[in-house]
């Protein structure tokens, strides 16, 4: 089944303990691409650059079968450009830069194939733009999923919520799952979620895993301890292109399917933060993937007696 | 099979945003005891006592099986106190109080039939007690594992380490690894510790789980979403006290039957945090534990296509 996806393109520069990458490609919609196309070859992306974003980007990514007519290209533009510095332990980083440029002008108008895409990821983007969005839609979508951030919660909690009221997955790290639902239990803060629209919510934890929710039901998947971590950055997009990217390829929404799909984004966001930018990313193989997704297998697997 | 265990039996004020409970019992060696006391009735356990510890809790502990013929009680002396106060989230608490009191003088003469115990769970206390537990077993131990914390890494690394070698199982949370080591991976902390003598290691990550280390295998058992976490206080020895009372039940030290004792570890601590002090842990039934059990296997179970 086919995936749109939504979201930033970007330039980044990346500090971390273990090295400078400046000027890479970004954004939460190449991440989300990237990481969807080993499952599914019909993706449709809706974003914006500047003429400064590299022509080969662009190629890289409908060689891996995605239809970019969608993607505006502002030839007198700059594309949106974020600088960030992590701290020594990678859980916590500092924006340094953040230049909106052409992304202050995003104004996605869907091209007419994209609207009947039976699943949808919403990137994190303005609540506004996302439901500009999802008012374009044809009404046929399988899953619509979305991700946001906590600064969209402490400017525009209103449009946010009505986005979410909107929406079957929900995808959001711990801190935010508190914020949104004003409940510390994440257990407590799935159920007023829940209620807000979402039939699905997950919660990502970062190295610590992700939580998969669904009305009383739920899923625990750890993630794999790595000796390194380069890169956090594009880890939680990742996580949902491999989860959005399972869904379309299987097009099964049942809570087994789902749960496999948190296990695959999981695999596919652990290559992520294995090296800087989208460098992992771009060179994975089938085999690779799959030996990946069983050694969370291995690691969680237990009988009793 | 026996298990012999030693730690602290205490008095603690604990204060969490959902109370204050005054001089309620504690210690490490008595939430290890009761815990364990599900699985085996075969303990031994040493400690030390004031004149003010009730006599009561001594028998309720000996109705569940346990020997505490070697617990000294200082009839002129008072028990170890400790009051601490939780922090709103609950991952962090500040000490206000701790007075050694009896603790200061202890000086475990480990009884005859207590030094053939196959299994030993050496609770946190001061190495050089730790230590000399250790020069008073026969030898015939089928697993021994230990409990520690970052103030004696502070203040008596070198002691520590010493203990550490002799030890098969070490328990430690995940920022005492991160000390002990010197490595921020996990992954590369339990390489580390591993070289220092322990065969298995343990790291605990509180609301986040526990991870399970053996010679490059990893089992990685979440922790159970709470709605309500009352008192966090104990949760580690609890842990400890399943974890033990499991493998001293079934005598069996197989990597399987270890990931299983970390799932029934994390079922018994689950339990301790719903109430204040051993509330919820002196009332349990075994149904209720195999149900708690089950839901670990559930939230983790997932099958790949």
């Amino acid at each position: 089944m086919s995936l749109l996806t939504i979201g930033t393109m970007a330039f980044d520069d990346i500090q971390t303990p273990f090295g400078h990458a400046e000027k890479v490609i970004g954004g939460a919609c190449t991440y989300i691409s990237w990481a969807s196309s080993y499952f599914t070859d019909k993706i449709y992306i809706s974003s914006i650059v500047g003429g400064d974003f590299p022509v080969e980007e662009i190629e890289a990514l409908e060689k891996r079968g995605a239809d970019l007519s969608g993607v505006e290209v502002k030839s007198n533009g700059k594309t949106f450009f974020w600088a960030g510095k992590y701290h020594e332990n990678m859980n916590q980083r500092d924006t340094l830069v953040t230049d909106l440029n052409v992304l202050d002008d995003f104004n996605p108008i869907l091209p007419e194939d994209y609207k009947s895409c039976k699943y949808v990821m919403l990137g994190n983007l303005t609540p506004a733009i996302q439901m500009q969005v999802l008012n374009q839609l044809d009404g046929s979508q399988k899953l619509i999923a979305m991700d946001t951030m906590n600064f969209w919660m402490d400017i525009a909690m209103d449009e946010l919520k009505e986005v979410i009221k909107k929406v079957d997955l929900l995808s959001i790290n711990d801190e935010e799952a508190r914020q949104l639902s004003g409940e510390y239990s994440l257990l407590k803060a799935a159920e007023v979620i829940h209620s807000m629209g979402p039939k699905y919510l997950i919660i990502k934890k970062g190295e610590h895993g992700a939580m998969l929710f669904n009305d009383g039901e739920i899923f625990y998947a750890p993630a794999l301890p790595l000796a390194l971590v380069k890169d956090p950055t594009g880890a939680g997009d990742t996580f949902a292109g491999g989860l959005m990217g399972y869904l379309a390829m299987t097009n099964d929404v049942s809570f087994d399917s789902l749960k496999r799909a948190v296990i695959y984004g999981s695999a596919m966001a652990s290559f992520c933060v294995e090296e800087f930018s989208l460098l992992r990313l771009k060179n994975l193989t089938k085999p690779e993937i799959k030996e990946r997704v069983h050694s969370f297998k291995r690691l969680t697997n237990f009988e009793l007696d």
